[in-house]
């Protein structure tokens, strides 16, 4: 036995739902299931494939990109003993993005570039859960890495992929905030600052610390004067539909070849994405993503109506993530979906539909006297064409059977004869209608 | 930044594969979400729906099952420190039915009974990998539990599911021993002995150290003698198809009531059985699966064609497990197949087809000098009939292109007109006939 002392909870603990952990009812998995079934196939309408990779990671892999390291889960076993001093060297994955990264960079030589990929998987992060964050949460990615240059094409596809996703799981109106780091890095260097991606990380503490605070970090850690501050709260404050943004920027008269490069970018982008749904997308340029792999257009989508809750989509283009594991260079871009959070949400508004209990259509009675073999197979005839059907499991008072049929909402009721050469009759839950019907070859609309 | 020493794995380190962790390739991933598709189906056309707990559990419900403890991963944090003695609280769920027992007595009041469920999840066991054995691995459960007498009518249907979900994935001839451990606690207690689950236990070992090494056990453990033990063998050895086993146990003349019911229920599951699949199931009372939660019928699956690599389903019948949780008698029964260990034996004898690397169909060609809201329009247009249409992504020449769509098996190549008022043509990749057709109306059928 283990040398583990146990915790001895009691019952009612070890019941206990554990924080960050959400788990749904089968009638809200149902809609969760429904959800990614129409996710992957709108990703695999664009010829996305999917991935698994493992959920673990060794610890070196997951602190590649910094700032996370409080939120890993380490990996240990029950029965090392807990004061070794064996070090932590597995990790649970934190995002889906850094795994897709290390698995590309592994099977190099056996995947087609530009390599298109789908993964819907969960991801673990140990910090404090609150509205809309979870330590264990489900997330959907689309990525494209090349060992070239990946167009601007898959800047404007991606985003459009992320909104049919969001309208078929019917998310409601949402709405996408875009940039480019390369104007923020071009627009800074232009005005000669150093550090250009220190400041990125300041100034994205605006939306927490304010215009004030930020101003007396980048005094403070970057000695900028009051003039170059307020050029870049300038810059932060711009935002609109494409165009229009391009000439505020270029009045700023700031000037270099990144940020020109930026401008090109986010004019195309924001041209091509006018066309899908001019209401969906504007320029921001407050936006930066945390993450310090982005490297051109950044997005970050919310709830157009629950603007105050956390975005719910984000991504971006990255030139150094996957490269950096086999020293080259092999540039991505890709989003993710928070499906958990969406979901939490959605929920928590009275959005979801959560009637169904089950998947079945069809419960077949198991009428009293009936032959057992004549119950089984009018139920597998029916299952034989498509219709999802319980055989109700024992020879019992009709009322229960009834019951049962309603406390899962199934919607149609299949009386079989108590004898071989009598008659099927099938009744509607709903209109409670009944009428004969012959296993083989009832059909829903006919019985109605 | 945390205290954690970092282990500085270089480059090579990083990408190696983890031992246990397996990890597909795109092309065997597309084959595996099919299997689940396929699985979940038929699942569902039995009125079982889906839950997914989370992965994790206090470590108390997973000691709960006995002799486990051995493979459980325990979840840290990477900022805890290493010396500290903080003993693991949560870890991994090594199987798919102890989080769903727990799940179901945590949500008693709102579950409908008796509760049907599938699970298609992975799972995680720190034990040594070998053939057919993983540390991360996918199995796929149905369960029933229910708040009264589980009906024998599921002894029989979760073995039927079982051998039809492995038929539509094609896993070849497999072969379903059964037993049902009240004839083997019902045999020994008519052989007086007193500890019988204990006898089970040791029994069980037959296969690894062989009848003298069981032999040693009983006489030194239970202090049994040589009768007895013959008697005990006698038993083991009776294999066949209903009827003939149940003569043969009461041939050997021993008595009791839990004896009898268990012959009584093992003789409705054979003969139902054998209307489903004569060849597929036979009765074996030598195996009674090792965990002690099991109380009546048990199952164990192999490969008909390769009897000696590990199970590939197994489950059984409990009285108990759930229950358990909240000192209620909550019975129930259930079937895991392991999918993993399916799929890589499958790989490993070329069985599975792994010619898609993508979900696409059609490439839309970008055609020199044809504007890129032609094309676009084009793959969309097709994408909205229901087809998997990969846009290539830049004005590239033509021969990169259609190497593009080779590499990736694209069966069609739909070349867009360089204006708008031009014509579209299609090509079969296999064929190569080309000719006019209509985005609008095209059906692969003609274009052959």
């Amino acid at each position: 036995m283990s040398p583990f002392k146990k915790p001895s909870l009691t019952a009612k603990e070890k019941l206990r739902p554990i924080s960050g952990f959400p788990e749904l009812l089968p009638e809200e998995r149902r809609v969760e299931v429904d959800w990614i079934d129409q996710i992957r196939t709108i990703f695999e309408s664009y010829g996305f494939t999917s991935i698994e990779p493992r959920i673990v990671e060794p610890i070196d892999v997951l602190l590649k990109q910094g700032d996370t390291d409080k939120e890993i889960y380490t990996l240990g076993r029950l029965l090392d003993t807990p004061n070794s001093d064996k070090e932590p060297t597995f990790g649970l994955h934190y995002d889906l993005t850094i795994p897709m990264a290390r698995y590309v960079a592994a099977n190099m030589g056996k995947l087609d570039f530009p390599f298109k990929r789908y993964q819907i998987q969960k991801a673990w992060r140990g910090e404090r859960p609150q509205d809309g964050r979870f330590r264990e949460f489900m997330q959907c990615d689309i990525d494209v890495v090349d060992t070239r240059e990946v167009p601007l094409h898959f800047d404007v596809e991606i985003p459009a992929i992320m909104n049919q996703a969001l309208a078929s799981i019917n998310a409601g109106p949402v709405f996408t905030k875009i940039n480019n780091r390369k104007i923020l890095e071009g627009y800074y260097s232009g005005l000669d600052m150093g550090n250009t991606s220190e400041a990125i990380r300041l100034i994205d503490k605006v939306d927490k610390i304010g215009f004030d605070g930020v101003a007396d970090l980048l005094k403070a850690e970057l000695e900028l004067n009051n003039k170059t501050i307020d050029k870049i709260f300038q810059l932060t404050q711009i935002h609109g539909s494409g165009q229009q943004v391009v000439d505020q920027i270029q009045n700023l008269g700031v000037h270099s070849e990144l940020l020109d490069q930026g401008l090109t970018e986010l004019t195309f982008v924001m041209q091509e994405l006018e066309h899908i749904d001019k209401q969906a997308f504007a320029v921001d340029l407050s936006i930066a993503r945390g993450l310090a792999y982005y490297t051109g257009t950044v997005y970050e989508t919310r709830f157009a109506e629950y603007p105050a809750y956390p975005s719910i989509c984000g991504g971006g283009r990255y030139d150094n993530l996957v490269g950096d594991f086999v020293s080259k260079r092999l540039p991505g871009i890709g989003i993710s979906i928070g499906l958990s959070r969406i979901f939490t949400k959605l929920l928590k508004e009275k959005r979801i539909n959560t009637d169904k209990k089950s998947p079945t259509e069809i419960l077949v009675i198991h009428s009293r006297g009936a032959p057992y073999r004549l119950v089984n197979k009018t139920a597998q005839t029916l299952r034989q064409r498509g219709f999802n059907v319980e055989q109700y499991h024992e020879d019992r008072k009709l009322n229960a059977q009834l019951k049962y049929a309603e406390g899962k909402g199934i919607p149609w009721i299949w009386f079989p004869p108590v004898n071989v050469d009598g008659e099927h009759q099938v009744k509607n839950s709903v209109s409670r209608e009944q009428q004969p019907a012959d296993p083989a070859t009832w059909m829903p609309g006919k019985g109605k």
